[in-house]
């Protein structure tokens, strides 16, 4: 069985929090391990609105440093301290986000019980990110108004699906399994059974990208090739596109086009503007475009599927 | 008539949101025009959530710089730009505050429709702050383990009030209810009615005061004296007075001291420690040792009332 995969968005607004929408905040979940992308103000009473753990937040991945993606941070990462807690926890930013938490947690006297590391990036090429051995991340450029990145995760599977129902069949222990994971045969006395009867195929990787803020930039698809869940911003209806290039913002139908280059099998809807209070009209002028559109809501968790 | 004067308690809590309270912010409203003291995470998403128009402050009093105090100023001040304002807005806190909203605004790039000042104060002395002909503003030093000011708020009465019965009985227009409320008698032709017999005795000026963060302080009795409504912190009950002690900050029992040795009238409880879920227990405790105890809850409106 495959490990859980999930997004619950958190934040959906731009700019301004309106209807009881907020801005930009994520919760990638793998394996029950918490990758938070973008912090906007509020994050942490959204986390707790969701039940999700603030503790199982390992790293967070901010996009840039426009407000509503990071004023909820210094609020985040000042209560964990408060809190007790104990674990490591790394923030992972385009350059100035050293300074700019510096400056803030100085003037706020901030201090933290926990090793809180702030990791910089450039924004004028790609980086890998090793965080584990479970996802890999890419940190990859996008054009704003200011210096930002989008972030790809890639689970990373090494070991072999056992197959349930041969678990069941010769009651296998733990270490059997472990190692008929890592490619070895069954062996009991005279019984031999070959690894390939016992495993099942490997799943198809799954994969997640975030891209917002970002203005229609074709690069972007040769880091999102072969992404199986893409959130890219939607600011805007197309009717807007002009706005959306001033602004260096998208459309929801440059963001439809940018997933069909990609390939990619499903795309979140978000970060709307405050001039659109029913957002069923993102889903209603997308899903002939693209049959793999789903509108991004608050409080709702997306499965990350693979693309089989 | 008196003008209105009360304070609408937007967060409630100390240091990390829970249980649905939120960190420091209130809304002074006197005549209509409302004065915001302090603003934590999320005070934006708060005004919202309790219908308080944003465009309708123009003044911001922030106690210090601890997050739970501040964390939630660049949002709104940002969110106001993004929504268009262009009244002038001053942001009143202690030293630092320049630097630390600064810093954040160069590193998100923020720009602003509107005339922003910011006014820092020494936190050595009290100072007298004009800000408009209808309420005196002292800033005074309170005992934190950062630089930090308490706020007091005294309407200013320099016009008389006029006897309803009288505005009916000589049917007076606008004109005459000007000048008689400044102070002259009423003449038309031969009819001559002297001040006193068309208007009501002054009410007494009401006062409002806010104390957070502060360890107990006897100094802030002078500053207090004569106030009607004060908001002191409550961060602990009694039984908690060393950590109180040790964190700089006051219990129950702590406050009604200093509220009863300044004569005020009623005292209103908060920043309550994360520890206390139920907050009807400061009520229970308090009310035997103070008859004008109000508990402090959000969303709740508290009426600034004379000492009469």
């Amino acid at each position: 069985m495959s490990n859980v995969f999930e997004v619950t968005i958190l934040g959906v607004n731009s700019a301004i929090p309106v209807y009881d929408r907020h801005p930009s905040c994520q919760v990638l979940n793998y394996a029950h391990r918490y990758y938070m992308i973008d912090c906007g103000e509020g994050s942490q009473m959204q986390l707790s609105r969701y039940k999700l753990k603030r503790n199982k937040i390992d790293h967070i991945f901010i996009s840039h440093l426009h407000g509503d993606h990071v004023y909820g941070l210094p609020g985040l990462l000042t209560s964990m301290s408060l809190g007790g807690r104990i674990s490591k926890l790394t923030v992972h930013g385009p350059v100035a986000i050293k300074r700019f938490l510096a400056e803030i947690f100085r003037a706020s006297g901030a201090y933290f019980s926990y090793d809180l590391q702030i990791i910089e990036y450039d924004v004028d090429k790609a980086h890998d990110i090793i965080i584990n051995d479970e996802l890999r991340v890419l940190a990859f450029p996008m054009q704003h108004r200011t210096p930002t990145l989008g972030y790809r995760f890639d689970e990373v599977i090494s070991t072999k699906n056992i197959d349930p129902a041969a678990i069941k069949k010769y009651n296998l222990s733990i270490s059997e399994i472990v190692s008929i994971k890592d490619g070895a045969d069954l062996r009991r006395g005279k019984l031999h059974i070959y690894n390939e009867l016992l495993t099942a195929p490997l799943s198809k990787p799954r994969s997640y990208a975030y891209c917002s803020d970002t203005v229609y930039d074709i690069d972007l698809v040769k880091h999102l090739a072969g992404t199986t869940l893409l959130y890219h911003e939607t600011t805007y209806l197309d009717d807007l596109v002009h706005l959306a290039a001033e602004r260096m913002h998208s459309t929801l139908g440059q963001a439809i086009d940018i997933a069909k280059r990609a390939q990619v099998s499903q795309l979140i809807t978000g970060h709307y503007s405050s001039r659109y209070h029913n957002l069923q009209i993102f889903l209603q002028e997308g899903i002939s475009q693209f049959a793999g559109l789903l509108l991004g809501e608050e409080g709702r968790t997306y499965p990350v599927e693979s693309n089989e």
